[in-house]
């Protein structure tokens, strides 16, 4: 993966504070500065995610994103919409397994493109990395409200996908400061979360609070 | 223009007979069928519109209709996704005003590709072809049903269009068999429609009678 596709935080030994948006999940505030304020408080990495808007909105929106990310240092990651991500030039993409298909994505994407696949088994995961994922987000490590159809994969299933392939495993479903550090514990590269940064009352401290716990395990890790 | 990218419908002196796709128009009925079906009876451009689905479903759904398309010789268009039609290697898009600005989608497709613009004005048509656009979607030239808060141009508003830019000017909106050769007489190149195809108790007989009615305008035009 090339320095310039979020170099800062695929290459150096750093847990990923991973920040998927919503702009749902904001309430009244505004979304921009409840996404800055996420960056304030230690997120490394904002993927953005919008399903309901028109592609001229998005590709508004990405591109002020893009900008704050690049203010603060962070990687950004478009959700689903290659079309959007190319738009505005972003270093990366998220794909769900009702997406596009990876190997579709990477043509069309080329090799500096970082590419981050959804994944909730061993199989899905093992699939992404053979077929040239970046990334796996593990997903729900816990089912939410929002997602209650799926059942969560759990600690367990989390840490079965971190043994089973080689490339950085980020948790996403059901995460926030209380739960953090098990992610790490249990091998994910960091930790994603929604909910618990974009209603949180206070985003920043919320974004602080769960940098600060996985900070705290990797450290304990890193001394053992 | 390339060959490659419509050729035979854009080259050619014939005028266009183009379907946008509506999955809910066509009620009960197999939605490739209802396709199909209207190509056997003279389409020559299908523009695949679809705004509810997944993206790994819209590009299985493009690559069938593209095959189709490619089967009976009519151009292949995808609305708004530039993501969906790069990964079917579509030859043309079809941009509304609310989608990806023209210029930044002319960058990421490449000078090969077809992009229609659609205009509701001579301001936005001109526009349009001044930005590169390879042809402009009128609309709606009669309110339809499905969108009753936009006033229609009208044939007036049509024709001012046509007279305004030099690119080819396809009308669409509440089009059919009894109003399609209005829309060649005030300047068009062909008309555009949805539901009087889609929704039709025979969708390749409703095609055409459209294309039997186009025709014959266009050999009196041409005799005059
Ligand atoms: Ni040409």
């Amino acid at each position: 993966m090339p320095e310039q596709a979020g170099g800062s935080v695929f290459h150096r030994d750093v847990p990923w504070i991973y920040l998927v948006t919503d702009r749902r999940a904001c309430g009244g505030r505004s979304f921009f500065h409840t996404v800055e304020a996420a960056l304030r408080g230690g997120v490394n990495i904002v993927q953005y995610r919008e399903k309901a808007a028109g592609t001229g909105q998005m590709v508004e929106e990405a591109q002020a994103i893009h900008d704050l990310c690049r203010r603060y240092g962070a990687l950004f990651v478009v959700n689903d919409r290659i079309d959007v991500a190319m738009a505005v030039n972003a270093p990366a993409v998220h794909l769900g397994q009702e997406d596009m298909p990876l190997a579709m994505a990477r043509r069309i994407l080329g090799a500096d493109v970082c590419i981050g696949i959804s994944a909730s088994s061993v199989e899905e995961a093992i699939a992404a990395e053979q077929a040239g994922a970046d990334y796996v987000g593990a997903s729900a490590v816990f089912t939410t409200p929002t997602k209650a159809e799926a059942p969560g994969i759990g600690l367990e299933g989390l840490a079965a996908i971190c043994r089973a392939i080689s490339i950085p495993v980020v948790g996403i479903g059901g995460l926030h400061a209380g739960n953090a550090a098990a992610v790490v514990a249990a091998g994910g590269r960091g930790v994603a979360v929604v909910s618990a940064i974009m209603s949180a009352g206070d985003p920043e401290q919320a974004a602080r609070g769960i940098a600060a716990e996985v900070a705290r395990t990797g450290s304990t890790e890193a001394s053992q």
